[in-house]
C-alpha cells in the first residue's frame, strides 16, 4: 500500500513538459505533469524585446537548465517567441485554426543538450474590412480556454484580441484593439497625460468613460479629445483622468465589437484588475460575461503536445 | 499732387494694427495697415510652452518693441496666448458667439510702456454627446475666413477642428478631432511606428488609408492595429506606411463628421501641405471643398478690433 501510494506520487509528480510562455516583455516557464497539473513555475523578466541577438538559448538555460537536465521532457513554447524578432520565426497559420493544425506546424529548434524546442505558431485572419490580423499566443490560450463553438471570447491587453470559436475547437477568426497601446501613449506622452493624476482608483470615472465610449465609439479620435477637455474644464478631476480615459478606450472596443458582431456572451480572459474593467463595461453593455480558467496557457501547451504527440493525455 | 501722392502713401502704409498669432509652438507678429492690409510679420519661436513663467512681455518686446515705440497702435492676439499656461487667462466664449460677443469680452493686459494688449477669448461648446469642446485661436480665423451661414469648415492640425457658421457670422458650434497629435504619438512612440521609414511621399498608400478610415472610422482603435498588420505582412511598405496612417485618421475623421452631420461643402483652412491631404480625402469622401484665404488670421484679427473700436473700418 506504501508502495503504491509512493509510486503514485512519483508518477503525479513527474514532469511531462516543460511550457514556455514567451512574451514580448517575459518569459514564463512551467513544468508540468500529467493532466496539465503545473509542479511549479518560474518568470524572468528576459521578454523578447531584452534578449540580445541569438541569446535565447542562454535566456533558456538560465532559467531552466536544472530543470532541463533533470526532466529530459519536451520543451513547448507559444508567444512572441515565434515571431520575426524572437528566437525563430514559427510561420502564421491562416483562420480556422484548431489544435491539429497547430500540431501539424510546430517549429522545432534544436537545443544544445540535446532537446528540443517546439513553437506554437501565431495565427492570421482576414477581417470584414479587408485587413490583416495577427496573433501569437493567444490562440493557445483559446485553446486552453475550454470554449465551444460560437464562443466568443476577449483577451485584453496592450492589443486587445477578441475571438471567435468555430467546429472542432478551432478558432473562426478574430479581431485585434490597440486599446492597452493607445492608453499607455496618451497617459505617457499626448497632452491629455499633463492633466493626469495617476495612481488612484476612480470606478465613477471609468464608468462614466465606458458610457461615453460605448454611444460614442464612432467618433473615437474626437472622444479622446473630449477627454483631455474634461479634464481643463474640471468635469473630470485629474485624479479620475486615468480611468475615465480607460473607460471610454474599453467602451469604445466594445461598442465597436458589438457592432460588427452582436453577442450574448463573452469569456474574459487575462489579467485579473484588467478582466474587471471589462466585465464592469460589458455589463453596462448589456453583455453576459465569464471568466475563462487562470490556467488556459498550460492547458493550452499541453493540448497542442498532446495532439502532436509529444505527452500523453493521462487517462 | 506729388503732396496727395505722399500723404495717401502715408495713410496706406500707416500701421494700425499689430496682430499677434499666439500658439503653442509660435508666436506670429503682423504690422497690418489700412483694410487688414499686412505691411510686415516676424515670427518667432516663443510659443507659449517655451516662454518661461512671466516672460510674455520681454518675448514680445524683443521680437516687436520697435513696432511698439514707433507706430504706438493697439495690439491684438489670439491663440494659446489666452490660456491658462499663457499670459492671462481669457475666459471662454459659449457658442454661439460672433464678433460682438468677443469685441465685449477681449481681456486687456497693460504693458509697460503705457500699451495696452487685448487677447481675444477663446470659445466652448457643448456637442451632441454631451461633451464640452473648446478652441482658442481658430475662432478668430473663422471669422476672417468670409464664412457665411451655414457653412462648414475645417481647420486640419494637432487638434482638427471642424466648425458651422450661423446667423451673423457667429461661430454655432465646433468638434476637435485629435487626428496630428495621435498621427504624431503613433510614429514617435508606438509598435507602429518601427516599422516605418518617413519622409517619401506615397499618395496611393494615402488613398489606401482614407479610403479605409472613411469605411471603417467606426472601428478606429482596430483599424489603427490593421495599419501595423499591414506593415508586419508587407501589405504596405515601410516608406508607404506614415502616408497610409495619415490617409487613415484624416479618413476617419471625415467618416465621423460625417456621420454626425451630413454635408455638402467644406472649407479647409490652414497649412498647405495639410489642406491638401483633408481635400484629397474630402474628394474621396463625395464632399466638395474650397480654400479659405490665406490671411484669414489677420483679417479675423482686424474684424475683432474693428468691432471693439480699436481701429477704423477703411472706407
Amino acid at each position: 500500500m506504501a508502495m503504491l501510494a509512493r509510486r503514485t506520487m512519483q508518477r503525479m509528480t513527474a514532469a511531462r513538459l516543460m511550457a514556455l510562455d514567451w512574451g514580448t516583455s517575459n518569459l514564463r516557464a512551467c513544468l508540468l505533469g500529467d493532466g496539465a497539473r503545473v509542479l511549479e513555475t518560474r518568470t524572468a523578466a528576459g521578454g523578447v524585446m531584452a534578449v540580445p541577438e541569438r541569446g535565447f538559448e542562454a535566456v533558456l538555460l538560465a532559467l531552466c537548465g536544472d530543470w532541463m537536465d533533470a526532466h529530459r521532457c519536451p520543451v513547448m513554447a507559444s508567444g512572441m517567441v515565434g515571431s520575426r524578432q524572437g528566437w525563430q520565426e514559427a510561420p502564421y497559420l491562416e483562420c480556422p485554426a484548431g489544435l491539429a493544425q497547430a500540431a501539424a506546424q510546430l517549429t522545432h529548434v534544436a537545443l544544445a543538450r540535446g532537446s528540443t524546442l517546439h513553437i506554437v505558431p501565431g495565427l492570421i485572419c482576414q477581417g470584414a474590412d479587408g485587413q490583416d490580423d495577427v496573433m501569437r499566443g493567444e490562440e493557445t490560450q483559446l485553446w486552453g480556454a475550454g470554449l465551444s463553438e460560437g464562443d466568443c471570447c476577449v483577451l485584453p491587453g496592450t492589443h486587445a484580441k477578441w475571438a471567435w470559436m468555430g467546429p472542432g475547437g478551432a478558432v473562426q477568426r478574430f479581431m485585434t484593439y490597440m486599446t492597452g497601446e493607445l492608453y499607455a501613449l496618451l497617459v505617457q506622452h499626448s497632452l491629455l497625460g499633463r492633466l493626469m493624476v495617476a495612481g488612484q482608483a476612480s470606478p465613477e470615472a471609468f464608468a462614466q468613460g465606458a458610457q461615453l465610449g460605448l454611444a460614442e465609439f464612432a467618433h473615437a479620435t474626437h472622444l479622446i479629445f473630449a477627454a483631455r477637455t474634461a479634464g481643463l474644464t474640471g468635469r473630470i478631476a485629474p485624479q479620475g483622468l486615468p480611468e475615465f480615459l480607460s473607460g471610454m478606450l474599453i467602451g469604445m472596443e466594445i461598442g465597436s465589437v458589438k457592432q460588427r458582431q452582436p453577442m450574448q456572451q463573452v469569456t474574459v480572459l487575462g489579467d485579473e484588475a484588467l478582466c474587471l474593467r471589462y466585465e464592469t463595461a460589458l455589463q453596462m453593455a448589456g453583455v453576459a460575461h465569464r471568466r475563462a480558467p487562470r490556467d488556459a496557457t498550460t492547458r493550452g501547451q499541453w493540448r497542442v503536445a498532446v495532439q502532436a504527440g509529444l505527452v500523453k493525455e493521462s487517462t
